[in-house]
């Protein structure tokens, strides 16, 4: 097991009628920007239950933060922040409006010269505005953890940023508001989740006994819940399960003391940029191309996976591996998501170039839980993912 | 699954040479109690890295906290603080200092008549002084939870406190740390982690399928690594998964959500006041009684626990959960570790009596996780012991 550091200040409120909850976990005498999406919450009356719990303070909305939150948008909340004096924020949304939330709680006490250098030059914030959240969609993690993905159409970009000062002081995690989530939402959610342990776990072993059986219990319990949700998304207990799966999936408490890829995330992000496609299906695009291009590397882990998660137990350790990578196409499958590019665009012929262009562009080498996979295998697996 | 709360601030600092980042850790400024046992860490080594790497501060040192911390000592120590103006706590030990010092955490900061009233009257801590942690034996989970258990021999009692603001503020896990520890101290440790989470599972079914999941990753990991930790305890890799296992195994998470008994606990705590057995041995002595006697009520995860845990995977759910019985006490006895009180004490008779008196006038009743056993059950619970 490698060395690590890990702590998670975040406070999970979870389970029904948490959001009554909201208003002790702020600090009164402050002034709260509410921040939300597209506006569901207001069709399925969590914009109501969380306006009635922060009674007593004065609240302020900004409403409309897109999925793949915004530059230009959320410079348009900074403004308000500072011309309201915001002293707390409270995201109301799902992984979206959470992530454009914490580039808020950073931009909002920067002192550098434009916020996007934050993340262009991958600066870590070690304090920003105090926010909470109440999460409306489960997929993300990013609830409990304090990373945040921010996009920039004007230069189709896609960049992550982070650091300790941005983990939510709280999350409000119900899940009877995953009943009125539409099914293409669940959908990728769990595909989400379920990658987002694969990034932290298909790698190579390194002893670490426990990390590797909470991966495959998160796994296993995704597998478990899927068709549940997807038949009922009502039902109360598949829905828990689920949503406290999405969240130990990316809370940091896998990724300790082991290595771990991201690399199928961050060919995601630039597919989700060039043609907008939803961002969990990006990533069941690549991930089976990326495991089929570094079998070697990665197949004593594929076969654990194959053994412990798949109950795939006769066979090599190759023959198990490969027969994982086709449980996992056909689990992506299941939940009505396909997994080539040419699904989703007829225009992908480039597509590999072009990625690769940006990868070689930003100096990004040295990739994978090896650090030794280059743009030009960036490019080859895109190109298996045609 | 139930509702629930969560929020765990420690920060870990785990692996090789953490010790040496610890005073990073530490405000600047003030002046350290270093607080440890017997003095194992002066032979050890520990005591000198955590010296040379508190350079810079102005240290005082306490030593001489027993196992089962002693109110008596710790009252001394108690004294020191205020005398000599401390403003943070650094225990170095396994749980006992580490319990002690968080005593000592709430104790330097309580307005009441005598700190014993934080114990006896169930005095929640939500602010105590701010302490870190160096474990040099994993076994309580103490370095990264809230509670204590405090002994006091004048009256025979050992209680437990806690309260949020007994956290540590850090904690350094150095898997180096085991290859020191005695044979006997190691079987303890495996034993004493391996109950804890018995006691946040054994119960009945609620879906709650991660908690499930991760509290029998935690079970599987330990039984994985107990034979090689026995054989040689300089097994880094071993010793990793052994130290994290520990503090996974009571750092809150497992038990979010589900229903707990404790009540292993609760009767083991007695023998060890009555009759000075280490703690772990005590849970060895009454977990298979206490899981017989409550057969009905535990049969289900039981044999789920049997099934998972020890791949029974044959027969009708009485008998995976008796074999499950069986194998668990067999565990024990592979470490050295006896499971019947009369291995140690020939004082047996009419313990049953005086664990129930004493439970009956502390109004101890409605124990486990259905809150319906009474004393008259712990009665008969220890005497199936014997």
């Amino acid at each position: 097991m490698n060395n690590f550091e890990y702590q998670n200040p975040t406070k999970i409120l979870f389970g029904k009628n948490q959001i009554e909850n909201l208003s002790k976990e702020i600090p009164s005498n402050t002034k709260v920007l509410m921040l939300y999406g597209g506006g569901s919450i207001k069709k399925n009356g969590i914009y109501e239950q969380v306006l009635n719990a922060l009674e007593g303070f004065e609240v302020v909305e900004f409403g409309g933060i897109p999925a793949n939150p915004e530059y230009a948008v959320l410079m348009e909340a900074l403004e308000l922040i500072k011309k309201e004096n915001i002293g707390f924020l409270l995201a109301v949304g799902g992984g979206s409006v959470i992530d454009g939330t914490k580039f808020l709680a950073s931009a909002a006490l920067f002192k550098g010269e434009t916020p996007w250098d934050i993340l262009t030059q991958n600066i870590r914030t070690t304090k920003g505005m105090p926010f909470g959240t109440v999460l409306t969609l489960p997929a993300t993690g990013s609830e409990m953890n304090s990373g945040a993905v921010i996009t920039r159409q004007e230069t189709k970009e896609k960049l992550a940023m982070g650091g300790p000062g941005l983990f939510p002081q709280f999350s409000v995690l119900d899940p009877t508001v995953i009943q009125s989530i539409p099914e293409r939402q669940l959908a990728n959610g769990i595909t989400d989740a379920f990658t987002h342990v694969l990034e932290q776990y298909m790698t190579y072993p390194i002893d670490a006994l426990l990390q590797d059986r909470i991966s495959e219990s998160i796994l296993q319990t995704l597998i478990e819940i899927a068709p549940k949700i997807i038949k009922d998304p009502s039902n109360y207990k598949a829905a828990s399960d689920f949503m406290w799966s999405c969240t130990m999936a990316l809370n940091g408490l896998i990724q300790k003391g082991v290595p771990t890829d991201w690399l199928v995330h961050a060919i995601g992000h630039e597919l989700t940029a060039l043609y907008g496609i939803d961002h969990a299906r990006t990533l069941a695009v690549i991930a089976p191309s990326h495991y089929k291009y570094n079998f070697e590397a990665k197949k004593e882990k594929l076969a654990q996976y194959a053994a412990r998660v798949w109950n795939i137990t006769e066979g090599s350790v190759e023959e198990k591996a490969q027969e994982a990578i086709v449980k996992t196409e056909l689990f992506f499958n299941s939940l009505g998501i396909n997994t080539k590019l040419s699904d989703y665009t007829k225009d992908y012929q480039g597509t590999a170039e072009e990625i690769a262009k940006r990868f070689t562009a930003r100096g990004w080498n040295g990739l994978g839980e090896h650090k030794n996979l280059t743009p030009t295998d960036v490019e080859k697996i895109v190109k298996m993912s045609y």
